[in-house]
């Protein structure tokens, strides 16, 4: 039988396009349980739950919950604490104090651990609290998911930039860039590669943190695509690292790191600049662009996979079932059954903490440069429907009157 | 009576997301003439005519025509050339050559001026030949028009991105700076104001062409936003310039020159690391990040405004229009007539060619660090429908149990 309580939510980390479609999910399907006296929202993940900084989502009207769900970015907003066991201690004792009984973390592999930590002081305690993790990133690099929530979104996001990046640089020729978030995944930077259409299309090339970095076959990559299609468009992970697995973009400039000890690498586009200007000094190419896509490849605010839309409010509503109606601790994941269909499994804890998946050897080239059709068969449900297409114009040419060659 | 023989269409300059709208106005618009005997396309803009690159596109099908119309960027590529009064001459010859008697050149300034020299080859050379200019450029920087095609697709881009960032930078505080394309005209700026919704979103600050930007004053307006709101959220010119005119961004890098030339400002981010670089040190704020929103902003596949969709196949379609019912040259502008209307008048070449408008002073407001809501009056039915709107969660905080202060 689960106990009579109350529900506690919070959002950890970096926002994603659909992190409120959990929101809305838990909170709605919460909201129907008799056993749940309140649902709660700690503000700025567990930072509010230390302060108190708590809100009553049971006096949130449903229709503004479902206009939030469609809205980008953390709606209890977020933090970058990575809370070490005293400060799980402190959590628990807020827990406790207002008779939480349902702890939902929406977030990443150290909002698992978080949880994970949370869940053990509960047991010290003999006290009784369902502590379920739901998982968030656009990363995608959660293990044993098929797939992360936000994932998607961002995704599509890239792809769209890139079928745009391709008619734009088709246009006007030179080479172009684009860095794209991932750290040590390179699901995202990879996703670019659906953005392919008519032959000659970009990207042409794909870097990824599951690859060594070498500036040199860089180099001779970028010079044997442009001296084919006279265009080279190249999606760069911001996580590209080099043999002794030193990000590159370090090499740049004294990086700020965040309190998890991570080195910034969004927020400034030094490696696209310094991958432009090698380009410009070693291959002399007048005309080559970076971009980096930063902030508005996780939040642009129309955008979004109505596949990671779903799935995003599914996990939600599952995370909440399994803790009412099973009585079980764990991170749910997300496994795919079919093609597309997915369900939902609750794992332990320690199996998604601190850990990172990267991408399998399966989904990238042998040269290391691009993407596998196996990758590209995977990550198409992902980004949903309605996806752009681009067309050419495709008429004879007119035979030439005059003698120029 | 209109002359008999072929239509001749060219795109210039830098993409839009509507500009094939343009051609494909043109040229459905064009095939319905009896006196057209042919519609030809020439292949990067005057490059094409000079080397007779030219598709027969009277040999297109409607239906992918209305598909390329949907797909951003110049479909029938582009060039940076900016011929002088002998290459107009070899254009001239070509057209001639091919009894070309309706020239149709969509671009900006630059493209006018060719317009207007290759108009005056054929009066002095007494061929009778119809030249058009149509505009285009996202810079919406163009004398006589109320607006540019194009403008509204990007505004919309950059609007959508500032509603994401406000989401994103509220959800982990910092100081945002977004660095928006427009060398001369803020008008692409601005548009970022329409972003707001809730007090406290952003942008707080904006930084405009058509003010002398003064590093001690940004920081100073930065202090007092991050002060009173705890973020700052900042969109950025990249055309930005200091009293003595020089843009804030070649005082950092060798920056290359284009044909016209241009000094390179996109493809570039240096602006927005700079920025982020003093206020990190004079303002010792730790969370500052800055996204150049580079070539994203004129060809994202996915993000365009209805609005100006209609008013770029409209363009096109009058165009054809003038010169064939009117026998007349010159450049079709866009006036507004009410709220929301337009129609479509024929003025010189020179009242438009090699001139630039920039933003009136009543659409700034007196600190210079931001617009007013003539502006946004103006600018907002320019976006178009169906605009993403964001939603706050609004639930009663929760009593504390605990002393946290």
């Amino acid at each position: 039988m689960a106990t009579n309580g109350k529900v506690l939510i919070a959002q950890s980390g970096g926002p994603t396009a659909v992190i409120n479609q959990t929101l809305a999910g838990i909170v709605l399907e919460a909201r129907k349980y008799t056993q749940v006296s309140r649902v709660y929202g700690a503000l700025r993940g567990v930072e509010g739950i230390v302060n108190e900084d708590l809100l009553d989502l049971t006096q949130e009207t449903t229709h503004n919950l479902e206009q939030v769900a469609l809205t980008p970015s953390s709606a209890l907003l977020s933090t970058r604490i990575k809370p070490d066991s005293k400060y799980c201690h402190e959590i628990f004792k807020v827990l406790k104090a207002h008779d939480i009984r349902y702890f939902f973390y929406i977030g990443g592999n150290d909002s698992a651990d978080t949880a994970r930590i949370v869940n053990e002081e509960a047991e010290l305690a003999k006290y009784d609290l369902r502590v379920i993790h739901v998982p968030k990133t656009i990363d995608n690099d959660l293990m044993l998911n098929d797939h992360t929530p936000g994932f998607g979104s961002a995704a599509r996001f890239v792809t769209q930039a890139f079928m745009g990046v391709n008619l734009d640089v088709r246009a006007l020729n030179g080479v172009y860039i684009g860095v794209v978030m991932g750290r040590h995944a390179g699901f995202l930077t990879a996703s670019s590669a659906i953005a392919r259409k008519y032959d000659g299309d970009g990207p042409h090339l794909i870097y990824l943190p599951e690859r060594t970095f070498s500036m040199e076959q860089f180099l001779l990559d970028v010079k044997e695509v442009y001296d084919r299609y006279g265009i080279c468009i190249i999606a760069v992970s911001e996580g590209i690292r080099d043999a002794s697995g030193a990000p590159i973009v370090t090499k740049l400039r004294e990086s700020e790191k965040d309190a998890h000890g991570n080195v910034q690498l969004s927020g400034t586009s030094s490696l696209g600049d310094l991958l432009a200007d090698q380009i410009r000094a070693k291959l002399n190419i007048a005309r080559v662009r970076s971009d980096t896509f930063g902030y508005l490849q996780r939040s642009f605010f129309g955008c979004v996979s109505d596949i990671d839309q779903h799935e995003a409010r599914e996990v939600g509503e599952r995370a909440v079932q399994m803790a009412m109606w099973n009585d079980v601790d764990g991170s749910v994941t997300i496994r795919r059954t079919g093609n597309y269909s997915v369900d939902y499994v609750l794992d332990r804890f320690e199996d998604i903490a601190a850990q990172t998946r990267v991408m399998p050897d399966e989904f990238i080239n042998s040269a290391g440069n691009h993407v596998t059709d196996a990758f590209k068969f995977y990550v198409r449900p992902l980004l949903g429907s309605g996806l752009p297409q681009p067309s050419w114009v495709r008429a004879p040419k007119v035979p030439k009157l005059f003698n120029n060659d």
